[in-house]
């Protein structure tokens, strides 16, 4: 049996990590940056979510985006265009990030001007929800095609997210066994605080009441 | 600095892991059972895929489905409605399955009277990608909604598949920036030797051929 090996070497890592986590935050208080850690299934619509939030906020604050991915730019090159700052995170097969890569992002990228910083995780809706990236909040994005079981299939993510956007709402007709009623009351069985916001990356639909969470958490963060 | 540490365990369990999937092949080829290894997104449609192919192919073979997922017995219920066989594992909050879970749950199955045994993997296109479970042969979904970008950003996954289901086919006109030219392209560019079927399990567009290449490649292995 190997399974006492694993176990071990994954608990003295996430012990490391909650203390960098909490080390990281402090120093992020400090420099008055909120910093958002933003998670999904690959394809639920991170990015254009990412585009649609900055063009609205982006004369209110300074923003800038990391982009995590196994291999590729095309995110950052998309988000560069919107005007915000951006850098891409190669994680080299890693699944996830952690607070120590996290900061390795935040030092590379200088974030001391920033007003809000969002981190694009690795498309996944099981590792990343396992290590605190050293985050003011946690957000995810759960996209109508994907269906509105994932709550009771991937219930960790859900559980530990403080506020979940339910993208493309644009497409409920088209994908017409998705319950928003059956999605909300799963999330909110696991996670009673968690905000649930109904929106669409593509036609903006939600990004008022999205943009209006997001613009109060940052003021009362860098107060 | 933690990566050291990390890096050595992950090989000594990649090295254990190629001889126990090297060994479960062995024994499933004296068994006559075809495992195939099904991997995608969250909400790719693997489940729906599966009964969609069930109904196809129950009246030629004996059938059985092992449901991984982290929680929750939904898949497997539904899998049992089309009268196959079927058992779920949990995963115990892990993110894959690896050749040893993969015995488990194959030899608690009892698979010997079965000629097809469909391992539905956790949903995820990262971490599944690193494990060999022991299958003969890999394939992947991956659904219109999520992107035909897919392929730069999830590489290996796509490497290491036999066949690729484009699914949810269906919905190409609400998802219009969807290239299946130029997804086709990216995933033979790091797979030349991958099949890519386009399918829609809720039509059953596509499934006559995805059907033909089951039905070989079982008949290959079972003779």
């Amino acid at each position: 049996m190997k399974d006492f090996k694993v176990i071990e070497v994954k608990r003295s890592i996430f012990e490391d990590n909650d203390k960098d986590a909490a080390k990281l935050r402090d120093e992020l208080k400090q420099e008055k940056t909120f910093l958002l850690n933003l998670m999904s299934s690959p394809g639920a619509g991170k990015t254009t979510t990412l585009r649609q939030t900055i063009s609205r906020l982006k004369d209110e604050m300074n923003i800038g985006v990391m982009e995590a991915d196994i291999d590729s730019d095309v995110d950052a090159a998309t988000i560069v265009e919107t005007g915000a700052r951006a850098i891409q995170i190669h994680t080299g097969g890693m699944c996830h990030l952690d607070a120590d890569m996290t900061r390795q992002g935040i030092r590379e990228f200088g974030t001391t001007d920033l007003d809000l910083v969002v981190l694009e995780n690795v498309g996944n809706l099981v590792c990343p929800a396992e290590f605190d990236t050293g985050s003011v909040k946690n957000a995810m994005i759960l996209s109508v095609p994907e269906g509105d079981d994932k709550p009771l299939k991937y219930p960790l993510m859900f559980s530990i997210c403080d506020v979940v956007l339910i993208n493309k709402c644009d497409t409920l007709s088209v994908f017409d066994d998705f319950s928003k009623e059956a999605v909300e009351e799963r999330i909110k069985k696991l996670n009673p605080n968690a905000k649930v916001i109904f929106v669409s990356a593509k036609t903006g639909e939600g990004f008022d009441e999205w943009c209006d969470w997001l613009r109060k958490e940052v003021a009362d963060w860098t107060k």
